[in-house]
């Protein structure tokens, strides 16, 4: 892994997608939450192989309209029958407690504890998992069939949870590029043990982030590890000034399920990175969704708040509402597989690739083709294309280099896979019969 | 009704479909033309409910290109036969004469008779309407099973019409609002005994009139009760310093039938009545037609002409061409319906509703989202919407509203029903969220 | 033929359709290449009726990126089995030498004959053309069936051919215009014994030379008659300061099979010839293909080069991949006819009337509609057209001619056939209704 290009090599992939795997199995028994020592813990993991920053603000901290809420943090939780037997287990599982549930140690009605657990009627086996973060309340999830014929009597709660001042945690990346322009990789740490929601979207950012170190950039790269929405939010309010260099980004969350790839405008709607995914899917994916920015999702929302409207949208598998196994116990080791994340990551390093390598190039040679048998060229074959899309590709990008077209628009206007584009581009540069169009291109 | 958004209440209009149709029993006998005591008549009824202002203009007064013509008053018309027997009769239905037919009183033959009524032999049962505004000559209408067994012989023809030096006459209705900007709702009222087309569209505005004064408005409003192509030309010549006023205008005729919505876009093409329209056509009908503007139709012709390009449009039920009735005396009472014209109304009413509602307004808190749950929004249920689709308007209000988007806009764009984008506008505005975008936008 | 409405006789076409098939007939049996004496002789005889000017271009001059070729001549050809018989024979069809092969005179063994002789197993009763311009070769193509039994032995191979310094030789008929503005047709001559690519582009354009030199032009007009690729190179290089004159253009070929139309859009996409040539294409033909541009065809890849950017688009028939005969002997006077070629014509004297009479008015009558019905016009017909579709023309034009609309604007946007729209302009025009639109329009 020397160069971009590199990114384009297929059988990079799959093994990757076992390391990606190892990672997700690896994490999936911490309790993360918005705050707390599951996302420390799991950053720390995470640092193991990636030298993530890890940016600690204190509670209290006003972050736009928001604060920094209490740390809480989770020791135990059970719910004991009169026989001492206990029902509901946290140690089983730590989607049994509401996320952010105020402690509680005493003994209620059967009646009174029913109102406290959350359950899946419709999934009798699964534990759903719930949050409460700016409601105070106590609360606990179970599987239906857990509960639902618990006899009448007095039932032990505990849950051995605190709120204290401390900090939120997140963890950020950055590799420099040549330009300050940055490219923006975030992923939400808060879920707990949930796998393609989201330790698929961590593995695969820190995976990415591994790959993109790896060679010189255009842009520089920033990937964030951060609690949804208020991590976001705080990454936002603490790096205001700065904000305005993301040119494009990528929220990244449940891309190892085997659904087909979604991917969710941006609120600009056609930006750049907007078009890069879409072109990438439309060459390398069998059956892919696309849907127009909705306000409604995960950060980026927050990125493309009116008053940022940064250019980010967000690439996944099957996302919220679109699987059963959604915020569900189900959503395990079992319901992500390394396959998917190779297929996954292999999509935003094409994507990655694709930004990085989209210039605008001025023939110099505008009047007429040039003489491409005479340079070799006519019967070329780039990299590993097949000769007459290559050829294509030549005259396409002979012709529309006129200082005004970006290689991704010539892609698009051949309906030629970029790399393919890209490839023409660099053997007509060689040739001398390309020039970049200064000033450079930021995309 | 004390404020705009009474026009939503759909109770509101069952029963004043009953007044509307009570209005049509009323004017249906009177024998209407573009000038004469018929159009008089009609206009003295309306202002018992409503303070129309009647405007008389000289025959011979240039308008343009045109110039008032004479005004035609009839009597009384008939075609007897050799025994006295009345074969045509004006006394039975005031569409057996051509409107501005000539007088005629003598005995012709009836190979003569016949190439002066007009007939329809696919519906030998009806009587066609015709007109001979700008052609001298003389005419009756009659059913063809009328005429067509008609022995040989002479028949007494008697055409007790006049052309005198008079007036054209006309009335206008203006409400006025905050602005000098101005809405036009303008309605025909030429045609004799026809229920759609067009005692339903004079109904229509009637009443629309009487509902929008009942509340103060942003928009100053002109209904104009006028006779077809002449009348608006009339109007037009003399008003050409202030016709630059108005800003949205729909031409109201043919809504009192079964058929479904039909709108014609204006000239201007997607002007914001064309999207207003359409916008409350996809959120209240289950079926309509749309159609791009032409220059052939009503009355927009003349508003859409080149030199003022008026934003007006043409939104009616089933209009000319298209159903079996139009221009026949089969359009009459019993082709329109109360029903039909209270869903009419309501459809105009929550058009004249989003067009004061649409405002521009600036998010306060612009960058990230606000809290919502601390301001009670979040799970607040705005006027009776379902609450998800609120909390959605809520978050594209919020993510819209960088003071380019109006209302309508981010209505469109959300594909949520204006109505529930303007509640949520209104909650977020209440909760400090949200200025209207100075200058206060028209529209 | 007097004035530019003669183009839209229908009945002129027949038979020009006959005389264009008689100027292929004539023009069969010549071997043409890119230079040489076949396109001097195709020209030479192009002369007897149309004064073309006949330019010479050096051998060795360079154009752009590329040279003038030596001239190429070819006298004879053949391959003779052991007992003296000729196997292949020039004199019986001049595709058996691959245009542009070195001269040969020598015994070879049947492997290596077979290794240089082209054939194609698919059609094994056609002879293939091919050519080798700028790769040093010899070569020769036969039937499948010619060689594929032949023992073996030693062959005699004779390939007469000369290169030399000389010319490269093209055609150039002008005819002027009011105007400086151009449109230009290009056709290539430098295919041998092939009728519809492009004997038919050839003829088609030669008689429609002859169509417009009869006339009075707003534009002036330009015709080619060049080698492929080379020429219109050669062309460009030549003419590079008045390039720019040229608002429209077209590059006439293989436009005389029963195939339906193609138009391939010019670079620039939507310009007014692309417009033009789809309007009449929409109106006049039951059935045709459009597609964008792409820089792979015949000159439009030159005069799209993005130095140039000129509006010229390629209006075909059946071309280059899309009929089995293409570049064969097959492509022979039976695959065409003078029916098919009388269409194509009559298409293209379509889109000159559109581009001459597509001017901007404005008019004198903007507020409101003039009175048609005092003029005379309401109920006039123009032309041989239905008396609706006229009088909506009328309306459409009074409607739409505020200056900045054309009157190819306004056809496409009534869906009106454009001679309607332009008859109608010229009847208001008549009636003082309407100015065209200082200064006047280009296009």
């Amino acid at each position: 892994m020397n160069s971009l290009s590199d990114l384009l090599d297929s059988s990079l992939f799959p093994p990757l997608g076992e390391t990606m795997y190892a990672m997700i199995r690896e994490l999936y028994p911490i309790c993360r939450s918005i705050t707390g020592k599951g996302a420390e813990e799991t950053l720390d993991r995470l640092q193991a192989s990636l030298e993530i920053q890890i940016r600690r603000v204190p509670t209290g901290t006003p972050v736009f309209d928001w604060t920094v809420p209490k740390e809480w943090n989770i020791r135990d939780a059970y719910v004991r029958d009169s026989s001492g037997r206990k029902i509901i287990d946290f140690q089983k599982s730590n989607l049994h407690v509401v996320s952010y549930s105020q402690p509680v140690n005493k003994q209620v009605p059967l009646q009174e504890l029913l109102q406290h657990v959350i359950t899946l009627p419709s999934h009798p086996d699964w534990i759903p998992y719930r949050t409460s973060y700016y409601t105070e309340n106590w609360g606990l999830c179970a599987a239906h069939n857990q509960v639902r014929d618990l006899p009448q009597g007095t039932y032990d709660v505990f849950i051995d949870a605190t709120f204290s001042d401390g900090h939120l945690v997140y963890g950020e990346y950055c590799k420099p590029g040549d330009l300050d322009d940055e490219i923006l990789i975030s992923t939400h740490i808060c879920h707990p043990s949930l796998c393609n929601d989201n330790l698929s979207g961590i593995a695969l950012t820190a995976m990415l982030a591994k790959l993109v170190s790896k060679f010189p950039t255009r842009y520089t790269y920033r990937f964030l590890f951060i609690p949804g929405t208020i991590g976001s939010i705080t990454w936002l309010s603490q790096n205001r000034e700065h904000v305005h260099r993301v040119k494009h980004g990528l929220v990244a969350t449940c891309v190892g399920d085997a659904g087909p790839f979604r991917y969710k405008r941006s609120r600009q709607g056609n930006a750049v990175i907007d078009r890069a995914v879409l072109h990438v899917l439309k060459h390398c994916s069998q059956n892919f969704h696309e849907s127009e920015f909705s306000p409604y999702g995960y950060d980026e929302r927050q990125y493309c708040s009116p008053g940022f409207n940064l250019a980010v949208g967000s690439l996944t598998r099957s996302s919220h509402g679109q699987y059963p196994q959604y915020h569900t116990s189900a959503d395990d080791l079992e319901l992500v597989a390394p396959i998917n994340l190779a297929q996954s990551l292999e999509v935003y390093a094409r994507v990655i690739h694709c930004l990085e390598a989209n210039c605008t190039y001025v023939s110099l040679n505008p009047y007429c083709e040039p003489q491409l048998g005479r340079r070799g060229l006519y019967d070329a074959i780039g990299g590993n294309h097949a000769p007459d899309t290559f050829r294509m590709a030549l005259l396409w990008v002979l012709n529309q280099s006129d200082g005004k077209h970006s290689l991704l628009d010539i892609a698009e206007r051949a309906e030629i896979p970029f790399d393919v584009i890209a490839d023409a581009a660099s053997a007509l540069a060689g040739a001398a019969l390309l020039a970049p169009n200064p000033p450079s291109a930021s995309g």
